[in-house]
């Protein structure tokens, strides 16, 4: 799953131009796939394969969970080289063609060190079969024991209470789902079932630090390790409950902003000097009052004529998917939504715009009381993006908006807004043969079918493989909604493991067997 | 002068009453004093003595400077106690019957300690001389010469180039001021000139640190220590800029706020969450933007129609005293002030009230980008109290208006408003007949008639005095409105040490002088 950190990983002081439009992935195929036909023979033998085989597939996870694979410490980083081996060794045995590849170099804590490689690795190459490009991360969010986990959280620890949670860091982000391809690999091997698709894979050692260096791989690769590359399938996010496996067929984008209003040249004391000057605070304030009300509506002109309409089909998927008001006030612990209505609420979160205020650079922000006046504040905001809102003509509708609303204040202060980020939202088919397969995979493994969901957050790594390969990706997601990735006592539970594993194999066979 | 800390000594969480009622400062004098006519053959004895005894004089302040009498540091703990003896012995040698006194203990970084004990002493018993109390502080704010000094802060330095500015911290605040009331006390005895009134005195050694101790030792003291004593002068502030002297007759009071908004019971990510619930922020933001306008004018009804009207005796002071819009341009560092007319601006500064909104705690206030939903924030705002804005009155509209605004908004979230700290506004006689004596004593020292002005800031030991004893008090100050007190490379100009000295003789001189 994503982090804070990658959502930010561009960052740039200038009024940023989309580099590319918005787009819906519409992918054309113009290769004739061999219909290769679903077989339930070869699928119940694999999974009898993977039931019998529990114990052996936990110890996998056993052992990548038990390679502290933090890349945003420099004090991991033979961890993180070490995980990458492992990998390596694992794919070669299951017969995959695998190595590690360079990606550059970066700055961590001070120093210049090597970013952690990519593993890639390619299976089958069979010009009759769909090519399935799979995308993971072997590193993790960093971990304590002290933070408050239950158990060592780098030894995988199997609940002793017998929920079947299996706890660890990296359990469910991504190292489960990672493992979860290996297990369908391996359990093809085992049972002597032909793989039924051409099998890609790339998984980064990065994904918790910005994915630096990975936007230039694929771009750099597009046309040699990527080429013919048929649809992808990404597992690295989760349920949205705790019991309705769902596929996510978009992502909001975010842009993020700055306010800085600037006034005297130093900070000066409220005693001496209240009641004389333009405040910067009071500017600020005053600006950041006018951008959403408490209702949640974004006041920007312009911003709300942008965004596409909902269509039938959406509306369907929005009222299909199993929630209830609970689920949401659990997760927040409280009742403040906006309103009571499931679907206004889902759609708040994953198709609608959003705007949030996050806080005041260079103010007073400790306990206490300081009677200061700040003499430059940054206030910072961010707009969750949905298709039609882009990056380029959101911020143009913020720029001019919050430069008008300035010049009514009156003030001298200096008046400055500022995109220190931006990233596009994404949408992909959700009727696409790979959803289609998905589906029908989720029905056969879970006995229900699949919520259709969307991130309210980025992925962007999701929108570099998009943009730069032009193919349909499917979010497919192994674990539940309260697994707490980047949080103590992550966990995945094992049956999410286990039935994740079937998963995958269940939509290979699907996907090779449905209609392009 | 006072800190920022100890504009915040006393806080409260719950919604403070005020202690006692705002008042004006009206003594009467059922005492008569012998007059005592004014001599300027004695005031001309003395101001002799101290120009030929410059080197002397400053010798002194250098013994002074080069203890490092840190209140707020345990590391300087034995430096506070000898720079109270250091200055039991000097009294003591030039007659003063003096004493340490304790005033209980503190935490100090981490530690239960002594306090600081207070400086006393009382010079003259004579029923037919008015009796003063002088106040001043013996301790000092952290100096290290690498946060920027020319010179070891702690080693007095006269200014290489010639300026005659004495470097080193405590040189104006109070070291120099409270070594002029002994210099003054020197010359009288060396000269062999009757002291014109009976002195009491009071040095404190934990001004710099929140004044602990003393209220209590004040209330305790009232009918012992302090008992028949007529007025009070405070030498601990500064001119309002580098040229002109002036007697300070006013401070205003401050009531520190805290809006405190809930809603979830964790930070919320705003991917996951942005546009489902009713974000704190939100509410904070929208309720601070209503209590100030960009021109500085306070929203909250009720609070301006308070306002004690200005007299024509006031308003004289004001339009009297010595001020350009480029001394506070250059004090700010910039022209963003609210008006460029210099009456408003002072009266701004002094005498009405002002609002300023400090900043957020609990928000994202680090560089860069954070896309947290903050679960609870705290806006921080304070008011400058003046007569006759008073705690209670004041923070009655307050939390009136901030509730009522905050049921306006609709929202789910839970809303607190507490007054953290509140100090009443003072404001004397400045016609009183001690403010006469320095008027008098400030045309005869330095040429010209001081500037009456008021500190925008509050000085809670002032009111503390004033509550307590019942005298009029008048602030005396020594230096120039750029010494830089709390700053590095803190000084005090030879001449303003010197000529304070003597302004010091004189002012006793015409105290005595002056019909009560």
């Amino acid at each position: 799953m994503f982090t804070l950190g990658r959502l930010i990983r561009s960052t740039s002081t200038s009024n940023i131009i989309a580099k590319r439009p918005l787009r819906l992935q519409r992918v054309s195929f113009v290769r004739p796939f061999t219909h290769i036909p679903y077989s339930s023979m070869a699928t119940s033998k694999i999974n009898k394969w993977v039931d019998e085989n529990q114990s052996h597939l936990i110890d996998r996870l056993a052992k990548a969970v038990g390679i502290p694979s933090v890349s945003g410490n420099i004090a991991y980083i033979k961890d993180v080289e070490r995980m990458a081996e492992f990998l390596i060794e694992q794919l070669t045995e299951l017969g995959v063609k695998a190595e590690t590849r360079p990606v550059g170099k970066h700055q961590l804590d001070g120093k210049e060190v090597d970013l952690p490689p990519v593993v890639i690795g390619h299976i089958g190459n069979d010009p009759n079969k769909k090519t399935l490009l799979i995308y993971g991360h072997y590193d993790v969010q960093p971990a304590l024991k002290e933070d408050g986990w239950k158990f060592d959280p780098f030894t995988l620890t199997v609940d002793p209470e017998g929920s079947g949670k299996l706890y660890g860091r990296g359990s469910t982000d991504d190292k489960g789902p990672v493992l979860g391809w290996l297990n369908a690999l391996e359990a093809h091997k085992e049972t002597g079932t032909e793989l039924p698709v051409n099998l890609k894979m790339i998984f980064e050692g990065m994904e918790e630090n910005g994915s630096d260096g990975l936007d230039k791989f694929i771009e750099s690769e597009k046309d040699k390790f990527f080429a013919g590359v048929d649809c992808m399938c990404i597992s690295d996010n989760y349920w949205l409950d705790t019991k309705t496996p769902c596929l996510t067929y978009g992502l909001r984008g975010i842009n993020y902003y700055e306010i800085r209003i600037s006034g005297p040249d130093r900070d000066l004391h409220s005693g001496a000097f209240g009641g004389a000057i333009h405040e910067p605070m009071t500017d600020l304030i005053s600006l950041m009052s006018k951008l959403v009300s408490p209702q949640g509506e974004i006041l920007i002109p312009g911003v709300k004529d942008l965004i596409a309409p909902v269509t039938k089909d959406e509306q369907e998927k929005f009222e299909a998917i199993h929630f209830e008001m609970k689920d949401i006030h659990d997760a927040i612990g409280g009742d403040v939504t906006l309103t009571n209505d499931t679907v206004k609420t889902l759609m708040g979160r994953m198709r609608n715009p959003s705007l949030s205020l996050h806080g005041i650079e260079g103010a007073f922000s400790a306990v206490g009381s300081k009677t200061v006046i700040p003499c430059s504040v940054k206030g910072k905001f961010s707009i969750r993006l949905v298709p039609n809102l882009g990056i380029k003509n959101t911020t143009d509708l913020v720029i001019k908006y919050v430069n008008d609303e300035f010049m009514k204040l009156g003030s001298k202060n200096k008046c400055q807004v500022v995109l220190t980020h931006g990233g596009e939202p994404w949408i992909t088919d959700p009727n696409h043969y790979s959803f289609r397969a998905a589906h029908k995979a989720t029905e056969t493994v879970w006995g229900q079918a699949p919520d259709y969901t969307r991130e309210g957050g980025s992925i962007p790594i999701t929108l570099e493989f998009a943009n730069i390969l032009g193919v349909n990706i499917c979010l497919l997601p192994v674990g539940r909604g309260d697994d707490g990735a980047h949080s103590t006592n992550e966990k995945l539970d094992t049956s999410n493991y286990i039935q994740g594993t079937k998963l995958f194999a269940e939509y290979m066979h699907n996907l090779a067997a449905e209609q392009a």
